[in-house]
């Protein structure tokens, strides 16, 4: 039996795109963790009548779990609790000790400020102390508390920051409400092939064989999409379906060798991370302009072989900190293989690293020229020891595309030169 | 009267959350410019019953328009325009002329590439010049045409790739099936205030007083939201409550003077450019490790002040590239006011700038302590000819919000330091 779940993502400010809803995903694959399909995810203003017209959709469409993200601040356009409440049927009650919680709560964050009216500031708060009748209370980890409403659908009233809807989430899935409503779920596997190098319509091809070629294929809830320039393939399948999984793996393996870089999930990021390891790492970037050495910087540890990159968006700047000859700029221009070249190498010296890209595009939307258009970037990827090496690219789109690419683009280069090492 | 409209995401890469959907705020926004008021975002996965379901849902709503973003590809989960045609009641006609033309672009496309079965891809792409008869054919701007079927409501479908999504809707507002679907909207205004440094509560607090002590208020249909350390404050009203909107802009402007610091809805990245205009500028990152140089370079034409920047993330690049004294690092700590001022300092001179920031803290998760936790960072921003300002913050959240946030801080710090400088 299939347990259907969705996510009702409130606020006029997610719903006009000023701010990303980071809860709708997150959410997604912890449901999809616990084995439960996830239906829809709604996203609607602050407005009662459109929430409550959600909520009426998905129990009509028969969900069993509505997880809602958002509204539950102190000011008087979050009613998400109001609403869930009556759609429920059950009438808000003050409770008493939650409301001393959010008390204690306030008075830690207000400690010190100067010329805050506490009282005001309670006033402002004790809405986030009344509960629907009967539900149950998720303590506040900022300061307002979740609700989970039992009934079918089963309603997890969640706060709107992730940083507090993440810890409060696990613990509404411990609740009697939630466990009653996913009871009896199926097992689900999901796995991620990731390519690069390769387009959307030839898989698209090799696909159609599988349906007809491969026992058992359409068990397999195989979907692909394009991100950062690379192709990924995530297939959801119940257990029994394992064998057939097995076979799509060896079809795409044997098809696409080069391409095929990710079998287990594994980003490109986490391969290149592993494969610095022990090595002192540095960046030179123009275009780029520091993309690339925050991608890496992004993770926790990363001090360990990052040593660190010079963004040399000027030619001045490619000359004194990188060490780049001028004449070298003046006879191919900025943006060249040679010049690129220099970039890592002088990356190499100044930073005394053992490995280093370089990288010098034109982003756009000007700077193009018939010889060179937008989206020109040269790359190189320099190792002591080894002959540098260069290449260079015609990526598409915009100036932010174009730039993000680039930095993608860098991180293959950089792991099938450091997988060319390893292999001798 | 008010003409509504409704946002369908289909696409379970989307609905998983794999990649983020760009589609629904950017859609967004066009309507609001239109004037259409947008009553939900509906994200669903590549199901036909699904997006079948949300459609009927949003018919029966009352929505005057939808717009449906993706699911056009020529893969087999892709059935956004089969779907549509089944709930519109009308047959899916093979267009001629269309096929004609995708062929036309695949060719384009393709030429070059060796080992491609043209004929192989044409099947492949055949579907997409399927049409639902009396449908209005939008021209692709990629491969995948789009369709706008007139009726109440009238669905507008477009591609899932913003690339192409875009232009294509431009098109699609110029037809007689969304013409008549949008007449009689009513006009709006948006207005948007920037705050930084406030609390949200303390807001919430003034928009009551604000309730009360403006006359028509009630006509003003406020959001806020913070975002990137910043209070968004985002005003939408009928012409006629222009004089309560100035009211309460006079009010955050009385009461906020220090935290208001856009009421145009320009962001801190426009004024910050701005400010940088005819200067030449470098950055000294630690923590952020280039996301302040890649912020900056983020917009065409700042090559124009940029200069470059040194992603100073090992103690040994801080010295050696930046010229910041091993005795201070020594003395102070990598994390110090001493060592941001060097840095920053460093950058003026080694980028030969006339002004320069320098970021250095912790990042986390590890590498706190009792004196100085995770969140740490030291600010300094230099500007040749004045004393170099240095500043200590302790910023929440996890590392990639320190980071992120980090430079959100360095952009207000800058701002300052430069309207100081430009007021003499």
């Amino acid at each position: 039996m299939t347990v259907r779940a969705a996510i009702v993502v409130t606020g006029t400010e997610v719903l006009t795109g000023r701010i990303q809803d980071l809860n709708g995903p997150w959410l997604a694959d912890r449901l999809l963790e616990l084995g439960v399909e996830l239906a829809y995810v709604t996203q609607c203003g602050d407005r009662a009548d459109d929430i409550e017209a959600q909520l009426r959709f998905l129990a009509a469409e028969g969900v069993d779990l509505i997880i809602t993200s958002g509204g539950l601040g102190p000011t008087a356009d979050d009613l998400t609790v109001a609403t869930v409440a009556r759609f429920a049927g059950r009438e808000l009650v003050l409770d008493g000790p939650l409301e001393a919680r959010i008390a204690e709560i306030l008075r830690t964050l207000l400690a010190g400020r100067s010329g805050v009216d506490f009282e005001a500031v309670m006033a402002a708060n004790r809405k986030q102390a009344m509960v629907p009748a009967g539900a149950q209370i998720l303590d506040p980890v900022g300061t307002a508390p979740g609700v989970v409403v039992p009934g079918s659908p089963t309603i997890v009233v969640l706060p709107g920051p992730p940083r507090e809807l993440q810890p409060m989430w696990s613990r509404a899935v411990e609740t009697a409400g939630v466990q009653q409503a996913i009871a009896g779920r199926t097992e689900y596997r999901q796995e991620t092939v990731r390519m690069f190098g390769l387009a959307e319509s030839g898989l698209a091809e090799t696909l159609r064989e599988a349906e007809s070629g491969i026992d058992g294929f359409a068990e397999l809830e195989v979907t692909t999409c394009l991100r950062r320039g690379e192709l990924e393939i995530v297939t959801r399948y119940e257990p029994q379906a394992a064998g057939a999984y097995a076979a799509l793996v060896d079809l795409l393996r044997s098809r696409y060798p080069r391409e095929l870089f990710s079998e287990d999930g594994a980003l490109i990021d986490d391969q290149v991370a592993a494969l610095l390891a022990g090595r002192r790492f540095a960046t030179a970037e123009s275009c780029t302009a520091g993309l690339l050495a925050a991608r890496l910087a992004d993770r926790a540890g990363s001090s360990a072989y990052l040593a660190g990159g010079v963004v040399s968006y000027s030619n001045a700047a490619k000359v004194s900190l990188l060490g780049v000859d001028a004449a070298l700029i003046a006879e191919y221009g900025a943006v060249s293989e040679p010049v690129a070249r220099a970039m890592a190498e002088g990356a190499l010296a100044r930073f005394d690293a053992d490995t280093a890209v370089g990288i010098t595009g034109i982003a756009g939307p000007g700077g193009g020229s018939a010889e060179k258009p937008v989206g020109t970037v040269c790359f190189s990827v320099a190792v002591s020891g080894r002959p540098t090496l260069a290449h260079t690219l015609r990526i598409p789109g915009d100036r932010s595309d174009v730039r993000e690419r680039s930095t993608t683009v860098a991180m293959h280069l950089l792991r099938s030169e450091l997988l060319a090492l390893s292999a001798g």
